[in-house]
């Protein structure tokens, strides 16, 4: 029986006990948008690493504690996890056809709050972990860390700092990250990086208080103003005004242009989804799936004035807006404020107020990593599908957290099936076929890295 | 006793009588907004039109009836009142020391919810009629009309087809709008004009739903298409960019040049209550007055996108605004609507709906005509202090609806104080002195109308 087959079968017998564990720790509320079971999840979260031969340490200071398992293998080399125990909300609860955090399995489908984002994608890793162990005799072939937090859901605000500050602890050489699996095709596959981001309002005051429209002639109009700092940011082609915005923007790669040829057109999907005319500046085919590349700077929502029915003859004293720069490799969130500033004064809007709200930094793997290679390899011989790369996605994540400070490639691989697993609505669910699946595809990585190396 | 003294003796005896009419009056609600009271008030306007002596039409069909008198004199001109016996609703309650619609005299001052607006100017008028009649013998020197609506707080919807649907029963020479009076030095006046207004909804809709802003390189965003179409509208110099739209904008008189000469400078008045640190375009002085011949494309409110705490990443699939155009004479607003609408298909903004919700036109009489002329002598008479003329006041009103159709001069005249008489607020009040005044003032304008022409 080769060491593959060891796996699989250590998998298949060990299923129904990892099941049971994923029920139980879906059945632990952790609501980490209103602090409900945190401490229990957590605890519980450190115990089942512990059940698995995981030394642990429950980190404070960062918001919900941060529970870090590590493994030691035979060799060196270590892949890291990055996963969280807390969930979205479950409500609206009438929605719901089992109780959130009731766990149920009806037709081979597991149903829960988290029992996709992210409890079961850690349970299937942590089988993984155990089919490898087994096959190699009862040591790991690579050290393994498991890093799994309890405000992802909230938006990872101390995930940074957390990794800056225990690198030596964090040591590792790859990482994969919180989620992954199938697409609506079941065609396997991986994001190579993640956009940043840079969110801010902006707020510009032009009266102490509302005048009547029949003073416009004269008392200056705040969101007219705001209009003007508005075109002054991006012209109609989408590019942004702002000096030095493009200066740290790395070309795209040839690789990357290649596998944007290869993915799949998602054309029509958009068209029927959200009723699109026409993409921004008309883009269609080889050139949209590349845009991707292209930062943005985006309209969240302006508040200002009168907004009910029909008319009311006011100027309005204030106007605001949220604005969301997504960013690309290399340009830096930091850097991208400071040039807005110095943009914005140059133009004499000194006045206009700029609140920081969020920001992200952009991260990105090489197709060509070791790591990338391996885990096509494996999913091809789980899934019998080829694997598929998609270069940058649009949104942002704390991958650059770990990928920038410890100089890791990072990758998806995980229980994920197209949009059916209903992440953060009524209903969450995975397969457990799909749980099987990540399991063997993430045992197969595991039993591998050490030799990419 | 010349025949002034007579008018003012008249005016004095019977102040009394008057007041204790216009308490009455004000102790009828009349709520327009809500419906409340209308028929009631209406009848009553018509009843006391009667008592005096005028022909009473209730004229239906305009929304709540409109209340026309009419009562001949030995010349064929005739002077038009415009009134309104509809008021704002007294809320809130708890800020009046005394109820509303129980209007009470507490030193030289009455208080009641349409004391000043309008009901006291109406019964003013009347007064100064029967001091005039009283003077002549029994005869009035020219003919005298009042119109007074009912919907004058819901913006006169159907006032403008009212009066060309009575052209023969409206016919006159010369009208005294709703109010007037004395500002807050006591200095008498009356503006000469007051611009229109096209009141419109800019609606546009670029996806069937709002998108995350992850796409925000492929999906197009409704409020950066506002954005855009907003810029295409108005230059930085709030040049107006429709073309045409200044094509009917008459060059100011050298009267009305010279009248701003004279003004009294508002721009430290401006400064502290609007907290202003520049004008529109820096204007300043005489230019800053005269600047309300400029017409204005105002920004009453944006409708887009999130409006809450924090961001969210999300592309607005709809974005709305509210405009507001002032115009000047001989501009059109339906003629402007036009233009608009031309202007956003050739700057390809076809996908923009215009949503029209309200027009006025704009209405101005000449510094130069005897009715003017009249009018400031006997306002300088009776309050002892110069005339002050505004060409042109910055707000709109349905003078136009009358000054057009009728081919007439319209003025203010009434007994109005300042700021202080709380119109549309708690405490809605007149000084009895003021009410007086008022009489004597338009008293004055009647005995010598007929002699202008």
């Amino acid at each position: 029986m080769s060491r593959t087959e060891a796996i699989d079968r250590y998998l298949q017998e060990h299923l129904e006990a990892y099941l049971q564990e994923t029920i139980k720790l879906c059945a632990q509320p952790s609501v980490s948008a209103r602090g409900q079971g945190m401490v229990a999840c957590a605890n519980l979260v450190e115990q089942i690493q512990q059940n698995h031969g995981f030394q642990t340490w429950k980190i404070e200071g960062y918001g919900n504690p941060v529970v870090v398992g590590r493994a030691a293998g035979k060799s060196e080399r270590t892949l890291l996890f990055y996963n969280h125990y807390d969930v979205q909300p479950p409500e609206p609860l009438e929605l719901w056809d089992s109780p959130p955090f009731q766990p149920e399995i009806r037709e081979g489908v597991l149903y829960a709050r988290g029992a996709k984002d992210d409890k079961g994608e850690f349970m299937a890793r942590l089988a993984a972990v155990e089919a490898v162990r087994a096959a190699h005799g009862g040591e790991l072939p690579c050290g393994v860390l498991f890093v799994v937090e309890g405000n992802e859901e909230v938006g990872s605000p101390g995930i940074a700092k957390f990794v800056q500050d225990h690198l030596n602890l964090l040591k590792c050489d790859g990482a994969i990250w919180e989620e992954g699996g199938i697409d609506f095709e079941e065609r396997p596959g991986s994001s190579l990086g993640r956009r940043g981001i840079l969110a801010i309002e902006l707020e510009v005051q032009t009266l102490s208080r509302d005048a009547h429209s029949g003073s416009a002639h004269i008392l200056p109009n705040a969101a007219w103003r705001l209009v003007r700092v508005l075109a002054s940011l991006k012209d109609e082609n989408e590019r942004i005004l702002i000096p030095g915005f493009y200066d740290d923007v790395k070309p795209i790669s040839e690789l990357d242009l290649e596998l944007f040829r290869r993915l799949p057109d998602s054309e029509q999907y958009l068209r029927e989804t959200f009723g699109v005319r026409g993409f921004v500046n008309g883009l269609t085919g080889y050139e949209l799936k590349k845009a991707v590349f292209n930062p943005t700077c985006n309209i969240q929502g302006i508040t200002t004035g009168y907004q009910g029915e029909g008319n009311k003859t006011v100027i309005p004293a204030k106007a605001s807006v949220k604005l969301d720069f997504r960013i690309v490799p290399d340009q830096d969130p930091t850097d991208i404020l400071k040039k807005l500033r110095a943009h914005l004064d140059a133009e004499g809007f000194t006045d206009v107020r700029i609140t920081y709200t969020d920001y992200m930094f952009p991260a990105k793997s090489g197709a060509d990593h070791p790591l990338v290679q391996l885990a096509a390899r494996a999913a091809e011989e789980v899934y019998q599908k080829p694997y598929q790369l998609i270069p940058l996605t649009g949104g942002s994540s704390p991958v650059y957290a770990f990928a920038g400070p410890l100089g890791i490639p990072v990758i998806d691989a995980g229980v994920g099936y197209g949009i059916t697993n209903r992440t953060h609505a009524p209903n969450e669910n995975i397969r457990i076929q799909d749980f099987h699946n990540a399991a063997r595809h993430i045992a197969r990585i595991l039993d591998g890295f050490a030799g990419i190396f």
